[in-house]
């Protein structure tokens, strides 16, 4: 077992070998998610909380489609139902509910920092499913996943980054992950959607789409999470998507074979228009959400395991 | 297997033998409703996911107790907490979560049309479980299903489908599987709560009460959809209860061992005052919902077998 | 088999034999939420159904968690999705579920007596979780269980509660429990926090929070429930916290090795402060959580263990 920690909190935090630990893992529960009957055994007799303190759809689903099918009892919650409005603290709800035995908890937060916190204050193993500005690990892991499937290897490889990076943890998640594969990356977007420390990302910022593209083996879009920005949107949608989105033409600059890929979900019309969201020769969305399930279910197995032999 | 197709969206789309072997198949599972362990593994390794674009309590729920004792992982969505609200398009929502390898989508949507658009748009299998005014096919089903187990055979059957058929998607699913199985359909209700193009229906729209009910073997109330009207209500709920409303005097002008169906929830005191609602003679409204689990779980049943067989 | 009715509405209703029946069973149930495969199939094959028209998290999650360990299906509703907004009664609703052949239902309701009423009006088995100001009756349970645990006996056992008893259901469901097993009982709080007819309970009222704390073996500290306070909150928080707020100070007037217990969601700072919630030596409260999985899950054993005897 490559992986010693009870938590999984940021991929800054991961050398490669547990980054590779992990991709290695997800490839067969990928197969098992393709067979007649998904279903293992691994966590039968576990309880898997998903605490989503933000809204989600998707990464919410693809937890709990995972952990029902490692056999976990898997519960639900959202801020919306949740005592946090009768004045409790984040640590207090986590602990009462550990306090019920729970094993893992996927903690989703508007807080940056929130599920290191949490995880510090409970003997639950805990998986940050977003946390504020901060990371997405498991977004970045079904990145380098689907990379890696399609790539063979991270040697040689140039991957762009373009959007609004400053607002996105998956990008902040890729990055951190991507510097130790030794993988060359990119990053373009919106002055104002540019971190103000660009420095500590260590990696080329372009000034142009064609430059972000020209080269490239492989193209992440960011959303734009209109619903972060604070009020005034500068560039608005048009200039966005005129300077900024992915078009068909643009992507006869990346390198042969260049995949592209979107955390999701897409605003179409803005990042991409439709003719390069369904381009089934390049673009491998889809693929990075079947991926998540599988990275999803091989983190969970992973920290059970790790619990097992620590006898947490 | 009499039933050959991915997806359940109406029942103006099914033979009389599809019709039937839903039927047939919803005896089995009743029995398994009532027996000592509820659950069979049928759908066992399967992912059902309800995506609830209306709000709803009972249809859910009936699905989602059938798809688990189906052995089914059961999942719930409802768009209050879903990504359509960051612009996401209702297809990239359902694509999303079939690339999880779902393999049935219960959905329920405002909009007619809805759940035939994502079926040609998925792999996944749909059940229809309401689109906008159109069609609620298991709905029908289980009326269908509950006439049968009353009346013992359709044949010679008149039934009186009462009240605002405009609005009803039930009233549409019940009217297209009846005709095809021969049952003569009286239709009554205010001339507001008529479709425009009653000629479709090819029924008898009677002009009382008193003319709906005489001679009726099943008498269907439907609910007022106070919540889909469109600002002034007329006639007024006092005047609705009054002229189109069933009680149990109005009951004596039908056949003898005449039946009452409602797909509820019930205005009591608006449709029906609570001596039609629970009198143990002619309602058979919980055993419309009772009946209801049961024809799920032989939809769901059935439409994993066909996946089965096409190896989906 | 002590227990021998279909629901669990109230400790009032109970029997010192039939309460220290559930705490005996809680004990074996503690033991497998300890062990390494939390799972029983005590109640595989059977529905339980979470309905909760008040919003909550603890209760419910802990109910969902210990109805999964025992094999259940186990499916939720709140009222904010359901069909009493459409206008439906609330037997109705249950009447509803219940013909989906849901054994049991856990049952949240603002209105004091719901689950008694709802209980005579279905052959489905009520487990109440909360009705209003009147009982919660699993939170004594599970109060008494973590007093037991500590204490070893219940003889001659001084408690004290303090806090917002009028409001308190949990406070109820303590009193009636602790009369039948001798336990003598202190209640303190702010005047309008009393209920209006005190001598129905027979309990010491104290003038203090010293003459309340000074001779006690366990202290059970009461939510502010500011969410059920009209208006006006006198006292404010911060005199709350003054004359009603349990400190380490006060706490030393308290019998050798006295315990302190809150229901929880705790308001740090206003019924006590972290140096008393946070007291290894005294503070039983996230014991309390560990115990109410395992209460639970011995009411929903027992009620399913009299539906079997009676052939429901």
């Amino acid at each position: 077992m490559v992986y010693q920690h009870k938590d999984l909190i940021g991929l800054r935090d991961l050398c490669k070998e547990e980054i590779l630990s992990f991709l290695h893992l997800a490839k067969e529960f990928k197969e098992l998610n393709n067979s007649d009957v998904k279903k293992s055994s691994s966590l039968y007799g576990k309880t898997v909380i998903n605490a989503f303190y933000e809204n989600s759809t998707r990464t919410r689903v693809s937890f709990e489609v995972g952990a029902k099918r490692l056999g976990a009892d898997a519960i639900n919650f959202s801020s919306s139902q949740s005592s946090s409005k009768k004045g409790e603290t984040l640590v207090d709800t986590i602990r009462n509910m550990e306090a019920m035995k729970t094993d893992i908890f996927v903690l989703r937060h508007s807080s940056s920092g929130a599920a290191h916190f949490v995880a510090q204050n409970s003997d639950a193993s805990i998986v940050n499913a977003g946390d504020g500005l901060n990371e997405h690990p498991t977004q970045g892991l079904l990145d380098l996943f689907t990379i890696l499937e399609h790539k063979g290897s991270f040697e040689n490889l140039t991957v762009s980054i373009i959007g609004d990076i400053a607002h996105s943890r998956v990008a902040r998640s890729d990055i951190w992950a991507m510097r130790k594969l030794g993988i060359n990356v990119k990053l373009f977007g919106p002055p104002m959607m540019l971190p103000v420390h660009m420095e500590v990302f260590d990696c080329h910022v372009c000034s142009s789409m064609e430059e972000a593209i020209e080269g490239s083996d492989v193209i992440i879009m960011l959303r734009i999470q209109l619903e972060r920005q604070d009020g005034s949107i500068f560039p608005s949608v048009r200039e966005y998507s005129k300077f900024f989105g992915l078009t068909s033409t643009r992507m006869k600059l990346a390198n042969k074979n260049a995949i592209v890929l979107h955390p999701g979900p897409i605003n179409r019309g803005v990042e991409m228009n439709s003719d390069v969201v369904d381009n089934k020769d390049y673009s491998v969305i889809l693929n990075q959400v079947e991926n998540g399930v599988a990275i999803r279910m091989a983190v969970l197995h992973t920290l059970n395991l790790y619990r097992k032999s620590r006898n947490m």
